[in-house]
């Protein structure tokens, strides 16, 4: 499985896919900061939007019921605590595609200042359903990520 | 649709069903309480806990695919704020039930004191799978609720 | 406290306050279908933007520690499904502001079709900080809400 | 920073502290199983309850307001899908205590079989506040995790 240095996560090269979301009311834990879990929350929200962006919206492809890529792999290292308030800018910035996997490099950012407040990866493993058995990732997400 | 009395609401009747749940870390906001729309997640985890209670539990129905009983209503009276570290006691201290709908009244206190933190009520509407036509509640749901 | 009526928050009189949501990948439960307390997320997401469109954004007023403004009740009457895919319109399509409380009425659309999929009503009470002294509603939120 | 072998998390050793969570009706996403992201919250829990179990309970601990634990790191391996009706059992299976940092290893099974669902790491660092300057593990933490 593919592993992304976390200092490559750190810098986002030109035309690098990014949404921005709100830090909602809701978010924060206890400690006051957002709960480190909100984080992967986010960062699937950036990956359904990269997936409409090229073509292939979540729904649809659920809908269709040929393929799925459920996660096998998430992570993320905290450099910095997002507080309600906080706009943060998720940006894809890194992707490694092998046969039927799927490597995705990111990084959160807020309008508060340049220096990143999280980096994720995550790994999706493609499989044809019903049946779970792994597939080709789809050449036109290979074509997206490869660019 | 049937509506409780609030003041209806803040007591309980001997033999209630009742189950208990920790305010998690993650469940307050930025406010620091505990954010008012998770109060219906700990009511519909002790709606969970009651069908099971009665012979019915939720994964078994929905395998099952015969009827479903969507939510049609639910309100909730905020009488207190809840933080993290409370261990929340929710009870159900009232039920009606029309013909093809139940109305659910619940109670939650905590382990701080004996006055409601909120009262909360909700109406689900029996229906049959998979064409969604109003079917009347199962006699053992009905016998469990009317006791 | 002020109740509206469930059929008078179905329509959107002219220059009624709106945002736009679409329904997360995480925001269903197992039937299916958004979770019913994911519909007041929604809500107060709506509410963050409709107090920062009037010059309160709720991340400020949190950070003054002057006045907070806690639901004291809310409620959901929910007319048809929403799914993942669906956009969601949130209108705040009704006010009601009485010395110290506002009640506001909220309606949920979606991109799919004109008929409401949820009404919501929400009771906020003001108080100050740090006493929770119930206090006026601050005249340029009423100014807001009266127009 | 530490960080376990995948492998090593997949056996829990004698002694090792458990927690049992059901799996709630909201956990799952419109792929129809337990959101990738919820399993973050579920291992949070079970942290909530070893550091109650050892005397620590975390609501004392930010109430105290000496010390805190953010997390600088999380990270899962999935390695089958956990779904509504799951109840699971959530194991603290590794710890590494370094000055200023623990890393923890989490197993989460299912009552339906013994292979795991997920392995989890997270690592804490501990700070002084409200400083946020690095600060020891409390020995008695230490002591817990090094039994």
């Amino acid at each position: 499985m593919h592993r992304f240095e976390k200092e490559d996560l750190k810098a986002a090269p030109p035309g690098t896919f990014r949404t921005q979301l709100p830090v909602r009311f809701q978010d924060v834990d206890a400690a006051g900061i957002v709960f480190f879990a909100r984080i992967f929350d986010y960062v699937h929200a950036a990956y359904e939007e990269f997936l409409a962006s090229v073509g292939h919206p979540l729904p649809t492809i659920l809908a269709q019921g040929k393929w799925a890529a459920p996660l096998r792999h998430a992570e993320a290292d905290y450099l910095a605590p997002s507080r309600f308030g906080d706009v943060l800018t998720i940006e894809l910035v890194r992707a490694h595609v092998v046969e039927t996997e799927i490597a995705l490099g990111w990084r959160l950012t807020s309008d508060a200042g340049p220096s990143p407040r999280a980096v994720v990866q995550t790994v999706h493993a493609f499989v044809t359903l019903p049946r779970f058995e792994r597939c080709a990732v789809p050449p036109d997400i290979v074509q997206a990520l490869t660019q």
